[in-house]
């Protein structure tokens, strides 16, 4: 079997990272075999690969949070999952492999008919979509949100969440060429970033303004998005696209009481009862099984091609995702 | 009677105020004539002759939003205050003049006997350093306060309010002048501002983290005292001494979980109950008139001097307020 794996982190995330054939491990009971059909190349497996994640793993380390797989052989005494199941490979396992050893207990049964790859984004996106909509603002139908880097795999979903929930969205894209994908997600408004943002929104939207700001740029962008919320407005932030900080000027933060915070997926799920995360993960896996909510894929890689991989995700400027399918012949 | 009239805003904020000789208007029912004894300038008095403020009054406008003064005439049907009574002058009243007219009706009467310089700077400091280690974070005698500007007036007042709470508190000055006179204020510790500005407060407080952070200068002094917070941390802007926007990083905000939100008095005025209102000034009131809260005076000036008063206010690298004594012979 191959795994993606990596004994430095620097600046360039792809310096490191080899597709390395590794000894398949004999399965002890109760484990299972699994074929990974597909994994996701996220912004965070990108900063956990230079050293800039909140959370880092030992070194050496297979590259790889999140994905889908196939049962493709049983330990002792596993009766479930059956061989040809698909499923949710553990989060963390290390998903860049050809395949993934794992406890058969525990593991998530998806529709072997649904598209392998929108499953295999999943766990890490649309559950932060969704959160970003529900845990700072109680947003009611017909509340506008605004967002920043809307052409994301988290805008697409976003946009797509806020619909379904009867919101509306103001998406704030900083090339042209970005625009007509994210009106194709089902934006309700995309504008360019720049200074004149506030009045373009405005007019735009019939003099409201959002409650709600979403931001994964930094920098002076943030403050851009600070002065389309309404006075007492919930700013959050997820992600540093600009590799700057968040700049929010005293006119936002003193004289219109808006308020900054971060988001971490790692955190709500370390902190949130198991009700809470059956009821967010249920509700996008069962969106995404049923074709609901969907995220464009920009290319796909082979596992030997996973340094051209990072390396495409780092570069920006795509239309979707980085897509591993480490099984299938490029 | 003297009032120091503005008819212009902009960015030199003493070009266009001076004092102007106008006309004693006769008292009506239920009037009294105020003989101005003390109105400091603060920084926000300074933002609204640059038009930077939150809230602008119409031109032409006088000057000063706080001060006290003796009551030197009753209009018909007054009973009290009595003549000779020291009152708080009315929040906004233009305080920066020889006399002000104001309805006897609801005046606050203070102590003859107490300091009318220390009285005359207690709406406006005093409330906003109450208001900071009080309504952002439940802080339990012991828990240490983070501040920068800590040579302001809030600054000095927040080092004493917080010592009468049991708090402890690290000090952040940008310049080595301003380390004697905020030590001499009671701060647990105060350091020069600087990169390595957690490694050094974490070596003086033997490990512990400050739940609060209070910021005024903004830029990227915001994210030092950011780095300095606990995770979970709430770091609270209420002016921006550097001119720049509040800066905090993406590893603060997300990682580390720390909030970013402004403090106006103005709004929380408009805001609290009247009960909550009486206590705070309450507090401040009666630990100002008994001398166990006191601000530093830089200078004096007449009310002939508003210029060099205001520009002297706006310079900055000071050691205290500057304060109008409009009756006084300078």
């Amino acid at each position: 079997m191959l795994k993606a794996i990596y004994t430095e982190r620097g600046p360039v995330p792809e310096a490191s990272i080899e597709a390395v054939k590794v000894d398949q491990p004999a399965l002890t009971s109760g484990q299972v075999l699994i074929e990974v059909l597909a994994a996701p190349i996220n912004p965070s497996d990108v900063l956990t690969l230079t050293g800039e994640y909140g959370m880092l793993p030992p070194l050496p380390a297979v590259g790889g949070n999140e994905g889908v797989g196939r049962v493709v052989e049983q330990g002792e005494g596993v009766s479930a999952p059956q061989v040809g199941q698909t499923v949710l490979l553990p989060v963390g396992c290390g998903s860049w492999a050809s395949h993934v050893v794992a406890d058969a207990k525990g593991l998530i049964p998806l529709p072997n008919e649904a598209d392998p790859q929108q499953l295999s984004m999943m766990t890490v996106n649309p559950p932060t979509a969704s959160l970003l909509l529900s845990e700072f603002v109680d947003l009611q139908p017909g509340d506008w949100v605004i967002q920043n880097a809307a052409n994301s795999g988290v805008g697409g979903y976003l946009i797509q969440l806020a619909k379904l929930r009867g919101l509306k969205t103001v998406n704030v894209v900083r090339r042209d060429s970005a625009v007509a994908a994210v009106e194709a997600e089902g934006a309700d408004l995309v504008l360019l970033d720049g200074d004149d943002l506030r009045e373009r929104m405005l007019a735009a939207t019939d003099g409201k303004l959002p409650r709600l700001g979403v931001d994964a740029v930094g920098g002076a962008a943030t403050d851009r998005l600070a002065s389309c919320l309404v006075e007492g407005g919930v700013l959050v932030n997820y992600g540093a696209m600009s590799r700057e900080p968040c700049q929010v000027g005293a006119l936002n933060l003193v004289f219109k009481d808006i308020q900054l915070k971060g988001f971490w997926l790692a955190r709500w799920f370390q902190q949130a009862s198991d009700e809470q995360k059956m009821k967010v993960f249920g509700e996008v896996a069962s969106l995404i099984a049923t074709g609901k909510l969907k995220a464009r894929v920009a290319q796909t890689y082979g596992i030997n091609e996973i340094k051209q991989a990072v390396a495409a995700a780092a570069a920006g400027e795509r239309e979707g995702k980085i897509m591993i399918l480490p099984n299938q012949a490029q």
